[in-house]
């Protein structure tokens, strides 16, 4: 993480907001134009899932890392928070995934990511026992770039639909949308029950004119669609019902990596524990204001203590 | 960086707020057990060396990392400041050093230091066409527990007065000074023009009664003295001179490690460009203020920018 220079993003090739594939060398070389960084655990569903734990919930992760430093880090950082890491430490091919992330002073964060050992994720990684137990198997969108994981997204959904488990799908990034739109609109009718996705991203699914004419065009195609908006909170399809949530009040908008990750963190343990989909939305909301507090995609404080501060009742048994 | 467990330390055997030297495989197990973290660069010296960079000076670093990952992010975030670092990264050898630093609710920071290559660290380092540019030499106590670093350290004090330049150095820690109190005391009458320390340092090297006491004992021992008091401001003895400084209102306090490193960032940015005792503080003030404001030592935005606009007048020209 880094804070940004003016016209870097310009100069760099980069479009504010959004994620861009990038290979090693371009990292080096991007990174060695960079100003002085922080650097911290990362990628969209484990941002998800460090969230949910750290609001109490009980996770698993699957997700290759290699076994040098970054990814001893990763595995310090989510294991920590109890998250049981499902995939072992490679001891050969490309190194752990990194993402150079650049913060602008409105706070926006625009990230080059080297996928490294990610794209070799495959359905043989998959640890069937743990995806049987599990209420929801979360997916991100972004696994629709590397081939093998997305036969192992693919793969997973059956398991979990076949063991009574729901499923749920991040849109990622306006760019893999793009990439991958009518694959994204066939699963939504085929394999997921839960969407997650910010206002952006559904317009660029939907190719609907105007945000009124995307929830339409999304509603009844899943179970629950969860659609992220910013400073305008949120807005929650499920059925025939449609819940606003407004946003949490944020002291210091420092930094908006994480924001969608984290919204996706407490709706999803509001959701696990029964919750009804306004109090879904503002733990999402809360767990989303925390980490947009300071520059990372990680809370920094333990969410389970902070949502028991703020929604006690919600929070209680 | 880690957002600290209760009773954490206690387990550990770590006195807060006070910095402990340790050896890698007792930092391996202390990590195992430590919460979900973020890394950034750190290190006494090289903080104060990135805060004086960040508000505009022209610095250089004399200090030894590995041709590791964090070497390399160490020499990345030093030199994108514009910072010479003088010390090719050794290709053999220890790792690059690292802290683990925990942070404690009320934002005291305790740290458990692995020193690695550091400790190599000795007079033939030394780039003398570099210290002997310089108007001010800024030397860390820390350095007077690798052996080689001591003598280092005298010799870059000795070029430094030969050719006119000032010698710096701050305390460190209060351990550190328990550890060489004697040698501090004798540093201050031989080699130390301007000396940094905290209440508690200050204490420790003077043995004073109280704060009053440490305030007359230091007086005259060097031409400056800049000794900082938290939430109280700090108070800066020079000649026959008293200046007091009111701390810098902090928006919300959340790690206080490099709080004295960035202090001296400020002070000494003042002193090179010929501003009186008050402004050095309130620029001293200003910086301590911003990196305690977030996890990590080091500024995440532009301190010349947070002056200007903070201090304008100081800050023209």
């Amino acid at each position: 993480m880094t804070i940004l220079r003016r016209n870097f993003l310009v100069a760099e090739g980069l479009v504010k907001g959004t994620m861009t594939l990038i290979d090693q060398a371009r990292g080096e070389t991007l990174y060695g134009r960079m100003g002085p960084g922080t650097e911290s655990s990362g990628g969209s569903a484990a941002n998800t899932i460090a969230g949910f734990a750290s609001l109490g919930g009980t996770a698993g992760f699957i997700g290759k890392v290699r076994a040098d430093q970054l990814g001893e880090v990763f595995r310090h950082d989510i294991e920590s928070l109890g998250v049981a890491h499902y995939t072992p430490a490679a001891t050969e091919g490309p190194s752990t995934a990194r993402c150079l992330v650049l913060v602008s002073p409105d706070a926006q964060r625009t990230m080059a990511t080297y996928l490294g050992i990610s794209t070799e994720l495959g359905p043989i990684d998959l640890d069937q026992a743990a995806i049987a137990r599990a209420k929801v198997v979360y997916l991100e969108g972004y696994l629709w770039d590397p081939p093998r994981a997305k036969q192992a997204f693919l793969q997973a959904s059956r398991l979990a639909h076949d063991s009574g488990g729901q499923v749920a799908l991040t849109l990622s990034d306006i760019f893999c949308v793009e990439r991958h739109r009518q694959e994204f609109r066939e699963l939504l009718g085929s394999h997921v029950d839960i969407l997650f996705a910010n206002e952006l991203e559904l317009m660029a699914l939907t190719q609907a004119k105007d945000f009124a004419g995307a929830l339409a065009a999304i509603r009844g195609k899943c179970k629950i669609a969860a659609v992220t908006r910013s400073e305008k909170g949120s807005v929650i399809l499920s059925g025939d019902k449609t819940t606003e949530i407004k946003p949490e009040k944020v002291g210091q908008l420092v930094d908006s990596t994480g924001a969608g990750d984290l919204y996706a963190s407490g709706f999803l343990y509001g959701l696990t524990r029964g919750l009804d989909m306004a109090a879904c939305g503002r733990l999402g909301s809360l767990a989303a204001a925390e980490v947009i507090s300071h520059i990372g995609a990680r809370p920094q404080v333990s969410l389970k203590e902070l949502a028991a501060q703020r929604y006690p009742k919600l929070m209680k048994g």
